[in-house]
């Protein structure tokens, strides 16, 4: 299961064996996104499977996450999904009414992001496989004018915003498992992020040197991949970070850390110095962006890691997500 | 599972839940992929979910399909596909060497098809849940030149194209689940169609009027489509068609027509009848297109059905897929 959190297992997963065997080229960083000439006009792509469990929660479904989890990865690797393809795997037996519930979904959350949906395709399994459903979705898109996204052209110094709070996607999904005896008022985060990184964007482009949304392995393995893929360091201010207390309050819980747990609504940016007034400025003035801050910075040291400054003056290292505390979160 | 094997089940689920919800238009026939507008590129798009069950059989595995059938699937859209993103639902437990020779089987169908992988999402589920893996391919590409596939541009008097003999994926899935007491020397035909269809539209470019890989469903479902979409009959004589012995055989034993037996590697072409002499040369002096031939053709009767003449002088309606005599064929 941990080769499917995001984390540590999943990049050797990819770095060991699909990159390898799948890519020609094993030199560019690894984005949410690849971006591909065609005949002179530059395309976005990225694919996703969800297998979440359960199928809907507090704030969303599975088709909402399908929809907004690939707009997402478009829009952080800098491009404006324009139309989506989407397959399901349907388990037989599955009831009509909750498979029209999702397709029902998926089309409502493509409509609020202003994305086509162009085509599809369908298979049936045995009744106790695919757990009702999985989705799988594929988003094109056109590049956002003047971003340009890339771990290398992050640079000491620079800032790194962060759109929210975080973990509740996650703690949701364990919630609504109904495994645990909690209760809190918490809902999924799922949305489309692109409306804010637009409006970044535009107040900044150049400006904005990296984004990702960080979903399984959460902030925390998002960071150490940017620590690893620009060689510098990354550091958290603890008290910058937003998150709720029923989220902190499970964390607390379970000894999970907030920062490796999945959003599917925030995004990380990486700015650089000068623009970050600006930056920050769009990002709050724009609906949902409120609570967009500077979390950190870039720095020399500790190159390649991702250390949190804590508000008691210490300081501790955090690594990627090891391991699979909460499986099947999206 | 009869709503996941490409017959009759299959289009009313798509044409009564999927279409409406999702689909802004549904005017467009449904085609094998979707041509999209992008800045004024013109880019195919398709996406396709594989579940076969064995992983692997005579002739190809799930790697190989999941390859080949979307390269196939823009080919009949009239388009070369230029890249393509893979995702993996992997079960928990599942060996490493299968993951990896399946990894390794699509990056060669890759690149003997010309393709680049340019991305990809692995998803882990628990033990159980998947069948070892499913593997979702979406495709983007680019339109071949003067081609334009259009069923509504189908005429009464044009031929129709069948580029080989049919039966032998289905029929080798069949066997190698060995449930049945049968065995027999037949491979799957998984190849991508890509250099056929290239061939043939460089002879006839707009001769040809509409292709279709005759997948789930098999021929008399694809052409059931067409001739649903066009309001022509569609009239095949039976002693052209192209079955191998043990394909006959088994679907003799079995009850089954081997016009409903899913192909891999086969397409249909509707061919205008001026151009019917070129296109079929064309096909059969490419490497793997010798035994193309014609099939049929189109006639004004019967209206929306396609009927077969047999070698005795008599003649049947062969009606689409209805249930799933084999189920996860792909």
């Amino acid at each position: 299961m941990a080769h499917g959190a995001g984390g540590k297992a999943s990049r050797r997963l990819v770095e060991g064996l699909f990159a390898p065997l799948l890519f020609a080229s094993g030199s560019e960083p690894l984005g949410d996104a690849a971006h591909l000439d065609f005949s002179g006009t530059r395309i976005a792509i990225t694919t996703d499977s969800f297998v979440v469990k359960p199928l809907s929660f507090p704030g969303g479904s599975i088709g909402e996450l399908a929809v907004n989890g690939t707009v997402n990865d478009l829009a952080v690797s800098g491009a404006r999904a324009e139309a989506l393809v989407v397959t399901y795997v349907l388990e037989a037996g599955l009831p009509t009414p909750v498979l029209e519930a999702e397709v029902r979904a998926m089309g409502e959350a493509a409509s609020k992001a202003g994305v086509t949906i162009a085509g599809g395709d369908t298979k049936v399994v045995e009744h106790g496989k695919a757990d009702f459903m999985y989705i799988t979705t594929t988003g094109i898109g056109r590049p956002l004018h003047g971003v340009r996204v890339d771990p290398r052209s992050v640079r000491s110094g620079d800032k790194i915003v962060l759109s929210g709070p975080i973990g509740d996607h996650g703690i949701t999904i364990l919630l609504a498992r109904g495994e645990l005896d909690l209760e809190a008022d918490l809902r999924s985060d799922t949305r489309s992020v692109l409306p804010l990184v637009e409006a970044m964007a535009k107040a900044t482009g150049p400006g904005i040197r990296w984004m990702r949304d960080p979903t399984r392995g959460g902030v925390a393995t998002s960071l150490n991949e940017l620590a690893r893929d620009c060689g510098l360091g990354i550091v958290l201010t603890e008290e910058k970070l937003a998150v709720r207390d029923a989220v902190r309050g499970a964390c607390e819980l379970l000894g999970l850390d907030p920062l490796h747990i999945a959003n599917e609504g925030q995004f990380l940016a990486v700015v650089a110095p000068e623009y970050t007034d600006a930056a920050l400025n769009a990002l709050n003035l724009c609906p949902g962006g409120e609570e967009g801050r500077v979390i950190g910075e870039v720095r020399e040291q500790p190159a390649g890691a991702v250390l949190v400054s804590t508000r008691y003056g210490g300081s501790r290292i955090v690594d990627m997500l090891v391991g699979d505390p909460l499986p099947r979160i999206c």
